[in-house]
């Protein structure tokens, strides 16, 4: 059954740290009814966020329609739930709202929340929380499972999405390709998956490797990239994923425009043709994974810059380009598929 | 005050799996009254590990002489306490032992272990327990601090004994090093540190990044590895570590012998030029940072062999080769101080 849902995302209505929120409307099972941020009250999730049509936003939980689940719809750096945000979450409780949240701090961690919602009946998620205790075997694999992950040039560009759209896109056209999450927006939207950056270092990959074998009957896995490798906050869950996932083939993912590593604007990304080099290196230790096509966000771009970034990208890397929003991914679905049927992976 | 301690290696006693036992004996501060491994009770911890001189073997503790501690001893992947174990755990709770391990499975989580410890008036402690959760933000490095980070070519080769060995033999030089510990058994010894492959892994590379900070008022910090960038169960540790740590220098530390990836026999390691140019290129990007000197531990090998390795290794690579142990550390010594004084890597 369909959940009503309001996202919270007070003081955080923007593309790049409401990316659950934009997600999360864009592919979620649930109604999102509202979204809840008093700072830009009366405008709608379309013009913020470019997603969700007329989807209001509004102030209070008072002006917003009824509804069974409070999300929070942010993501930040470090993972705390922002101070202010408390008066509305307790608020929500109060009115027999569920609460799912995707951060660091846990809601059931904190005694006056669990309290509340023990008080009203109501159930509190954390999307993150988990017990991850295995080691990566690399043992077991299926040798005729294409896994192919995302790689990005930084965090929060767009990754998820370029997984998601090639997965639904590969189904649409009557191929047996699974999506698997490992984050918690991911989880969120699929309902299924692992929040890896929340996982203890040394069972990182393992707890990879345990999704690519629950989920390795498909033909083809697309799994979601997290972080980056030249990123020095999150490099550790990317270079698990990538050990843990030991996939065939990569997809590189960047966003026009971005020129620092987010939130150390003290550093310059390295150039594109560099991040393909190493996250070749990184995942071709034990078996050949190329890049075998690039995914370039263009969203703060004009058209005419997106076109034109996109020619000189194919020509740069001899690579298939697209904006899987702005042109639709079939670009990148060939290539996919180009792959899988060169059998040059199945080593 | 020393502690009067037994170690507990019962099944385990052999070089590679007790390494925390062995280090303990090495480089701790307490007294080390006995080992306790029923299995090989009547030999020597010298004949066994290759270190203690005359400290006995027991098979209980009836057998040992009275202690105040009693340490686990090994670290097996996962990083459980084997079942067996949990007789002897509450024996010595039960006569008044403190009991210490650095294993994934916290002894203060267990209630019969915490029950008995409080009838008892003991003392657990769980050297891998921490809270981090802090991310990196590479902002505050002194530059004119010499960060130097051991790295191997698989798991468990030597790391944390090279930096332990070199940061004393510069100390004695007279010169203001500092070992970094970053495992169970680094903290055991030198009673301060991380244990960064039980911190959540969003948080590897800022608790590496605090502790130096933290100790960057001295010119030399020796930084203990972790893994191996090769290692696909652990090699987020590794990353995280290199990232958080951004040192200028590597050592790389490698096994004569060493064929395959522990705990995955059906990997080869790849060649240890390959290791040194993985290393390099994931600790070089966004400042150089070469590998200025190999550390081979060849326990397993003959003397001639020994040398006649260490001969090869420096001509193919064309850098100062040394076991620590068999040769002591002076040409790795000179090795940093060389690179210190060159001054290529302050930039």
């Amino acid at each position: 059954m369909k959940r009503k849902t309001i996202i919270l995302t007070e003081g955080f209505t923007n593309p790049h740290t409401a990316k659950t929120a934009s997600s999360v409307i864009r592919y979620g099972n649930d109604d999102v009814v509202a979204l809840l941020d008093s700072t830009v009250a009366g405008e709608t999730t379309q013009s913020q966020l470019g997603v969700g049509g007329a989807i209001p936003i509004v102030a209070s939980l008072d002006e917003a329609p009824p509804a069974d689940l409070l999300l929070l719809g942010i993501a930040p750096p470090g993972g705390s739930i922002p101070p202010s945000w408390r008066t509305v979450i307790l608020e929500a409780i109060s009115r027999g709202m569920d609460v799912t949240a995707g951060l660091h701090d846990f809601l059931n961690d904190d005694e006056e929340f669990t309290a509340a919602a023990t008080a009203h009946g109501v159930t509190l998620t954390d999307v993150r929380q988990n017990h991850e205790r295995d080691i990566a075997r690399r043992l077991g694999l299926r040798g005729d499972c294409l896994r192919v992950l995302t790689v990005g040039h930084d965090c929060s560009v767009g990754k998820m999405l370029t997984s998601i759209e090639l997965t639904k896109g590969l189904c649409a056209a009557g191929h047996d390709a699974h999506f698997i999450a490992t984050g918690q927006t991911g989880i969120m939207v699929s309902g299924d998956g692992c929040p890896i950056d929340r996982v203890i270092a040394d069972f990182v990959s393992g707890a990879v490797e345990k999704m690519i074998l629950k989920h390795q009957h498909h033909d083809i896995l697309m799994i979601e990239g997290q972080g980056s490798l030249v990123h020095p906050s999150y490099s550790a869950v990317t270079l698990g994923l990538i050990h843990g996932a030991n996939p065939q083939a990569l997809i590189l993912v960047c966003e026009l425009g971005r020129e620092t590593i987010t939130g150390l604007d003290h550093l310059r990304i390295p150039p594109l043709a560099r991040i393909r080099e190493l996250n070749e290196t990184m995942a071709s230790i034990f078996q050949p994974c190329p890049v075998i096509g690039i995914a370039v966000n263009s969203r703060k771009v004009s058209p005419e810059e997106a076109a034109a970034a996109r020619i000189r990208l194919r020509e740069e890397f001899g690579l298939p380009v697209c904006d899987v929003v702005r042109d639709g991914p079939q670009d990148l679905i060939e290539a996919v598929l180009a792959y899988r049927d060169s059998n040059g992976w199945r080593t």
